[in-house]
């Protein structure tokens, strides 16, 4: 057997991070003040190794260099220039998953996967500073089995989603399974992790595609759907951001509940998720259900 | 008498920060191993106050959140969305002053200005998540005098020096002082600080402009003008990167030597600069000659 598949959560919050730059609700002003009760997150990505050298990030946040400052096995080693970094695989094009990319700058050759069309975001305007001589685009096909050439593959997914807020239109429509939000497969040996950062609802077809993994990393985005709205900080659902809430009778909660997974962990959590609060009774909920609350820097080593 | 004017040193740090992420340069690899005798920094940013509540920032760094959180004056206070944050001016149009807009999304109303062609970049992409209904682009023409509307005036001025990485064609022109950078005057009462963080030259009309400054800001990419080429790290001299060496006979530490300013400060510092090592012969020279070299959180009131 070979070694460990090693998954880092270098990032844990959902867009914006955790606390805001220009939020002050309830669980934000205690991160503020440094209640320890409260930990600081980045926004979310998650590091892939299966040799420990070589590492596939999963989504580029815009916190991405301090994620790599505060993960040693991301720093360079041996040479002017280098990068335990080969490459970064996208699940959609929203600006937290993203604009890390700007970090990866400075003539640095890596590869970047994706859909063709999230992979076409990333030529243009300030993105142009991947240069293309040095930057690969690799376009992924939904359901095909990639091998990254480090050990495992990846297979991406359809789950229901959205486009990305700056590419809405008039109407938006919400739920569609197409491959503009995407969940993967991560397989190595017989050891299989599923990672799903965005989605709106938890179909029969996630329910299938979940059954038996070793590990879920899953949408914690928000608690209830209308939390935010209640909180007065946005006029959207959760529904209509793309994401499924954690409870309530559709909630990814009771969806997964009778899965057989061995290990399910929820990230991407909003600044409004009362789950982010250590001694609450959601946080006591998700984690008598068997849910792990992802920080930064959770290691899962299958 | 009005209150202080207030100018704190977000980042202090050239494109990349310091250390970079994919760098292993002599200093980089002290600042990987915590070395005490460099500061890591982020990326160049200043962030302007005349009554310690509102503040404008110069330039937005990709490490912006990062420098949020660690400048508690920054903070949101006292309503669900909050920012002491009244507006952002860019000097040019790098990805190390603009990436940061990214990080002001979320609804937030506050003012872009810079020149009409750096604030069209900021439409497009991923940068269309700043809502035109809430972010407020102002353009400011090279010679007007803005007032903020926070107690003190802007005025920006040409300064020798080039177009972004990313809109380079086959041919640049390095040099030329137009709106692609600038430097500014900013003015509150009868104190003056100019801020040049980028500069291919300090010709006689920059040093025209700096007479009798309480206070220059001054780009320190660089120590030599080949400096990344004999360490293996670039191509390129400094002059090809639009900045003007530190030392040398053409260098911004002899152009200055006889301008009367009251405090001189080097920032936007490369982390290739020996100056960034605390005991290194390089930074004694330049606090002999007078002049701070930058760090993260250094304050200076007027």
């Amino acid at each position: 057997m070979a070694g460990a598949l090693r998954i880092i959560v270098l990032g844990s919050a959902a867009g914006g991070g955790f606390p805001q730059w220009n939020c002050f609700c309830p669980n934000c002003r205690l991160a503020w003040e440094g209640d320890p009760r409260v930990r600081p997150r980045t926004q979310s990505s998650l590091a892939i190794s299966a040799d420990g050298n070589r590492w596939l990030l999963l989504n580029a946040s815009p916190d991405l260099r301090q994620q790599i400052y505060a993960n040693s096995c991301l720093h360079p080693r041996g040479a002017a220039r280098q990068t335990p970094i080969a490459g970064v695989f996208l699940t959609n094009g929203d600006v937290d998953h993203l604009a890390g990319l700007l970090t990866l700058r400075e003539q640095q050759a890596f590869t970047i996967y994706g859909s063709a069309s999230l992979l076409d975001q990333t030529k243009h305007g300030a993105f142009g500073v991947l240069n293309p001589d040095l930057v690969r685009r690799l376009p992924v096909a939904l359901e095909a089995q990639i091998d990254m050439g480090l050990g495992f593959t990846i297979r991406p997914f359809a789950v229901p989603g959205k486009v990305p807020l700056y590419l809405e239109g008039e109407s938006v429509e919400i739920g569609a399974a197409t491959d503009t939000t995407v969940g993967v497969e991560i397989d190595c040996d017989a050891r299989r992790a599923i990672v799903i950062p965005g989605c709106a609802d938890v179909t029969d077809d996630v329910l299938r595609r979940v059954e038996g993994a070793d590990v879920l990393f899953f949408d914690g985005t928000t608690f209830t759907d209308d939390e935010m709205l209640r909180m007065g900080l946005s006029q959207k659902t959760a529904w209509r951001m793309g994401h499924c809430a954690i409870d309530g009778e559709r909630g990814s909660l009771a969806r997964f509940a009778d899965s057989k997974i061995r290990r399910r962990v929820y990230t991407h959590i909003n600044n409004s998720n009362p789950i982010l609060l250590e001694d609450s009774p959601e946080r006591a909920k998700v984690e008598a259900a068997g849910w792990i609350v992802a920080h930064d820097g959770l290691e899962i080593a299958l």
